[in-house]
């Protein structure tokens, strides 16, 4: 995925939030630095508590010494030691596998500090680990998760789940949504936005000519409409808006078939109608290996595709290869020059 | 899949009908009978065109010769040669990969007269070739398809579409309803039924100890009633009167993740709660190699899972891996002594 010809462009700053410090992701984050697999291709800042990475890491081979900054401006290109930006949360009370409002609240704290930062355009892209929805909400803090988060921040009012994996690339056109809200936020207006952010999105990453296709919401797509009409009346039209505004979008196709073609090659990025229509074949595919993107940001932020894993924190065993991934492709987008 | 003891055990009698003779049918069942792999399995006995079927086996090495019967009494069990009932629909006239209401006339009398045969326990299981629902309507048949056919034949009100390969089991509650109709449709009553009607076959296929699981609705399942009270109030209801049964019945699950689950072997059987919920996952590890079965009906009947394939009928390219897997699916529940 990555190229030689990264490390010869200048190297983009790329923020890892730690996450709930009792979740899996001081471990996984020790474990993704300890590898240096990225270390050609971008600078990691890590926002989060320095002394808890320190222990994640210790006695890892190849675990990088780590330094503290009081701001972007301290962070030194040259070393190969790694800054933490700690935003004045240090030292939280660490309880590996439980939910604590404490913990909880330095993990807002360092999402915000570091999407303030992206806003502002001086990183270049965000890598989150996972966070606690109900810690969140126990903090005092008003947002269940990272996306509302983000939004409230950057002001956007709608952004798009998407899963990135070698083929596969699902953009949703909605995510936590009961069966029937997903059902009934299926419009045009939306598909196109997914579509939109999704053709801008793979552009970015270097392709020239992306092939789009959008699912169709029903069983067969319906059967021209013996089962469901969204696909005549929301999903067609919407990918009629997208051609004629130079986009190469097929579809609606039966929901049934088009991730296979997908992974025979035939796409390059499929819309799903729903959370678990493109969650389902990802999964299958992809498990524990694949990357969250959320599209529609001003700025570049990916994830791992798992959660806090409160049952395995703190025993070692989790696996860093799902942020190796997510870190990959921030950087693979910042950069901007390489499929 | 099949086991030398079935060798030992009086053979059933396996109704296939020919389907749609424009379509693939006439190719795939020469190129099955000409395999000859189930042969130590069942009887096949054919419901359609003789000719049809010596002009698809024609030249193909291994094609047993075929003899019509009248009647299922003319069967001579102790022949090579293959059984064919005409039914009064002989030589129908034959334009491959086109729909026409004349032969798909004859389609509908070779699957109505071996139904009969099997409701009236002259048979132990029929397999059925595809047909169009297009042509059926077309030729005066009231019926789009074999399962609302085969229900007006037996009376049967409720019966489950099904989807089996290997270690994937999947009932459906629903099928070819839009999903605004089939989320309506997520009611207890139903996945009670689906979950018995799971439960008994698997018990008739031999499994001591069936363990099932129900799938969610909603993405995680709802959440606890945040999107989504579908599994609080329908889908868990289910399962619990369904383990006052004494059925090992799990759930509900995660959408996005109880089919792998299934696939490393956790659960024999999954309920799923929409087409395609069923089909997207099962479609990416089984592509033209699963069986489909309808559960519910007072007999067993399996199907290829594909349809007529119009584009391709006539053209030598049809696959037959998939009808194979129906027969011998089909022998193993009507010999009912084999896992």
């Amino acid at each position: 995925m990555l190229s030689e010809e990264m490390s010869t462009v200048s190297k983009p700053l790329v923020a890892i939030t730690m996450g709930d410090p009792n979740g899996i992701g001081p471990e996984i984050l020790a474990k993704a630095l300890s590898g240096h697999a990225l270390d050609p291709y971008c600078h990691p800042v890590i926002f989060g508590d320095k002394t808890v990475l320190e222990q994640a890491g210790e006695g890892r081979p190849g675990m990088p010494p780590l330094y503290e900054i009081s701001g972007l401006d301290d962070v030194d290109p040259g070393s190969h030691a790694v800054p933490v930006f700690q935003a004045g949360c240090a030292s939280p009370p660490l309880r590996p596998g439980s939910i604590d409002p404490e913990t909880s609240h330095c993990a807002a704290v360092w999402i915000e500090s570091a999407a303030r930062l992206a806003l502002a355009g001086r990183l270049q892209a965000l890598v989150t680990c996972p966070v606690s929805k109900e810690g969140l909400l126990r903090s005092g803090c008003p947002h269940a998760g990272h996306t509302p988060m983000l939004q409230a921040i950057t002001g956007v009012e709608q952004c798009h789940m998407s899963l990135f994996h070698e083929r596969l690339r699902i953009v949703h056109i909605t995510a936590h949504l009961s069966m029937r809200d997903a059902v009934a936020a299926v419009r045009k207006d939306r598909i196109l936005h997914a579509i939109e952010a999704g053709y801008h999105t793979l552009r970015r990453l270097g392709f020239a000519a992306p092939r789009l296709a959008v699912s169709g919401l029903n069983p067969h797509a319906g059967e021209n409409g013996a089962f469901g009409r969204e696909e005549i009346e929301e999903i067609a039209p919407a990918a009629v808006l997208a051609r004629s505004r130079g986009i190469d979008c097929a579809g609606p196709f039966a929901p049934d078939t088009v991730f296979n073609r997908m992974c025979g090659g035939e796409f390059d990025l499929v819309v799903a109608m729903y959370h678990d229509q493109g969650h389902i074949p990802f999964k299958l595919v992809a498990m524990d290996e694949g990357v969250h993107v959320t599209l529609g940001l001003p700025f570049i932020r990916t994830s791992p595709d798992h959660g806090t894993a409160y049952d395995i924190a703190g025993t070692g065993r989790a696996r860093e290869n799902s942020l190796v991934a997510a870190i990959a492709l921030a950087a693979q987008w910042a950069g901007a020059r390489i499929v």
